[in-house]
């Protein structure tokens, strides 16, 4: 049998495996356009930053590795049409633009997403940078490197957040430019409060409600304009999200779903038969509103990847869905959420009751505790638990995932106040945070 | 309404404040043994080590702070004598040896545990301690400033484990004596082995499966015999479990459990009509197994306390049970257990499947990466999570509620396998530990 996966990074590479490590004898071709296989784009913020030394640090895997499980990646080779009726794709070598055909019997579509880049003026000049490829952290190194001193970020999401920190610690002077009244539009409130502190508590200049309207320079970035004025810079990254790259798919009739990314079922197979599709291109069914969601994660690009390969094998294998957990670490934060928002779960018709508590993360005792916060969200017709966010200062906002479970498990507010979690001076104070605000909740 | 509370640590003062808050002009006394209420006797350790510098800051809140809520402690009172018939309590004033009378309708028993202190030879020469009140953590701390070089810990228990770092950071020599052939005796096999590399890569020296036989010394502490050899010392902490203190409840006819603690209903009456109990002289009903289980825990006994104090004033409450989540700090590593462990499991007759596995606690590329390692347990039969056990640097152990969770609701490995959990690379490897293990269990 012939595998022929298209995209290499996290869901591709996962699905390649998977399925070879099921079939020994798998014919299993992987077409890379980058020069990386397997690497971590969540981790670009810290290689930009320096904490990660090189970027082929962050390649979980080399293709070397590969071809020694017997996985044949290609590098720099870009798929540009798909014949489904005579199952092969036409490959072009982005080296030499040579082209030539691929035969398969099952095919991945991990194309993954793109950063989208707004139609500004000035959008293509140098010195402006998104941040999504391997690549695209070693220009924003090389800017640097040529002495970029002012750096403006578009958009204050999770990557503007983090990409704030990286440039912030490596001592730019930041600004931060939300076209929202508030940073992390989609995350609550609260967490949106918590950002903005822990930016301006680290000299991030943050300016939100604010359009931007161009981008002007020479013969490199001189100036961000906005609705708000002029900002003169050295560097512009732009993170105002990502689009999923469905046209390859939709060229033979693969469906794309509300979210505008690809539709499977459990077993991530698409529209069509034989084709499968996972990670960012792919979109994931939310198990608490039991509608499709968008959510472009690495962890959940595994997961599809994963998913898809044991299917395409015959083997029977499900990706159930997700309740949208995330996490961001800012600074000396961390933020993260589960389930829906309160604008969310307010939108989904839900009778939504709330509770916001602020705590710390430690004994009262204890030597260096941090606050924590914890905002909860439940239907108040049975108690259902909706979702929730907390902020913390590193690992301790793991706590997420005990409510994460919770709403896997359909869990209630009464619920929570009954958890038993773990208790120790140096981890918690004796009422854990969590269960504090679940005891407000009452 | 009169309210007389016994004991005023954790539980005491919970059920106190509770009561006080929903029934503003309830007459409210509590008596206390020590001196001191509401502290948190689990930080002894960090009181020990000099991270908390002064016995007052283990204090949630003070006598006076009470006070002003309409609280009355009496410090250095010890109930002698209950006359339940007649709904009065005999107090002695422990500094004038005085005693009076003091009229209940309601009375809530928090009469915490001792810790256990053997019948051996020389166990009651001066430098030989237990660590369970307050009082006993300024008596080691004492013996320390007398010069006191090279410890003998008595019991290998998370509280030995938390004086092994302890006194080891304020540079003894520490020896560790367990009877038992593995630390942490209670927990599972793979904690006691992180227990056991962890102190000895901290230079702890540990002897499992040795008996102590009996204390030597002239006008202190010289020397601990052991049935492996004598070890010299200065000092010998005994940290080898507590007994619930029981023996005042039981004189009113108050029934004691199975586990030896007295025996309540959720709403934590005892078997005698307005007597409530709460806290380490209390068992709690263990919601895996149906059967009560005695956990002297600070949560737990303020969760118990505050229980207490709510259905006491006739408004409905009930503490519903617990799933045996516990942890502690070992120097740079974090213990974290919840449910039942292997052993426990096939005891309690189940078909136990389990998996280990190491991986660990931030993406490979981040730097400062710790090992995290997860042993999970659950029935063959049916997939029914039964219990983990997670060893991680820290606040990553957190990620053991998560597991607390899923027991809650019944449950099963295939659940945890979906779990979304939380996912940014500082936090966790693209692929949870956690899930990691729950994916290896199929």
């Amino acid at each position: 049998m012939k595998l022929v996966v298209i995209g290499g990074v996290a869901a591709g590479m996962s699905a390649a495996s998977k399925a070879k490590r099921i079939i020994r004898d798998l014919d299993v071709t992987v077409f890379e356009r980058s020069n990386y296989v397997s690497y971590g784009a969540c981790g670009l913020p810290y290689f930009v930053q320096g904490l990660v030394p090189k970027a082929e640090d962050l390649v979980a895997r080399t293709p070397e590795q590969f071809r020694k499980q017997g996985i044949n990646p290609f590098l720099r080779h870009e798929v540009v049409e798909i014949d489904h009726e005579n199952r092969f794709v036409l490959v072009e070598d982005l080296e030499n633009h040579k082209r030539f055909k691929a035969q398969y019997d099952k095919l991945v579509i991990a194309t993954g997403a793109s950063a989208v880049r707004p139609r500004l003026p000035g959008v293509d000049l140098p010195g402006v940078h998104v941040v999504k490829q391997v690549e695209d952290g070693i220009a924003i190194r090389n800017t640097l490197k040529q002495g970029a001193k002012r750096a403006v970020i578009v958009g204050g999401g999770y990557i503007g957040l983090e990409m704030s920190e990286a440039l912030r610690e490596r001592g730019l002077d930041v600004t931060v430019v939300e076209l929202m009244d508030r940073l992390v539009p989609r995350m609550d409130n609260m967490l949106s409060e918590e950002a903005l502190e822990t930016l301006q508590r680290h000299g991030v200049n943050v300016m939100t409600g604010t359009r931007v309207q161009g981008i002007e320079g020479d013969e490199r970035v001189l100036r961000v304009v906005t609705d708000a004025g002029s900002i003169d810079c050295d560097i512009v990254i732009l993170a105002i999200g990502v689009r999923p790259n469905t046209k390859l798919a939709q060229s033979i009739g693969v469906k794309v779903g509300p979210t505008g990314a690809i539709e499977v079922g459990a077993d991530m197979q698409t529209s069509v038969q034989d084709v499968y599709a996972a990670g960012d291109n792919t979109q994931s069914m939310n198990l608490l509103t039991g509608k499709p969601v968008y959510l472009p994660l690495g962890d959940i690009a595994n997961k599809h990847g994963k998913t898809a390969g044991i299917a395409l094998t015959g083997k029977p294998a499900e990706f159930k869905g997700v309740v949208a957990t995330a996490i961001a670490k800012v600074f000396d934060r961390a933020l993260a959420t589960t389930g829906m928002t309160e604008a969310e779960a307010k939108e989904a018709g839900f009778d939504v009751g709330t509770v916001s508590i602020k705590s710390s993360n430690q004994a009262h005792y204890i030597p260096g505790k941090a606050p924590f916060k914890v905002k909860l969200c439940w239907n108040r017709a049975d108690g259902r638990l909706l979702g929730a966010q907390v902020a913390g200062a590193g690992n301790d906002a793991l706590r997420i995932d005990a409510i994460a479970a919770l709403l896997h498990m359909k869990g209630t507010i009464q619920d929570l106040r009954g958890l038993d979690m773990a208790y120790a001076p140096p981890f918690s104070p004796v009422w854990d945070p969590v269960l504090v605000a679940a005891n407000v909740a009452k």
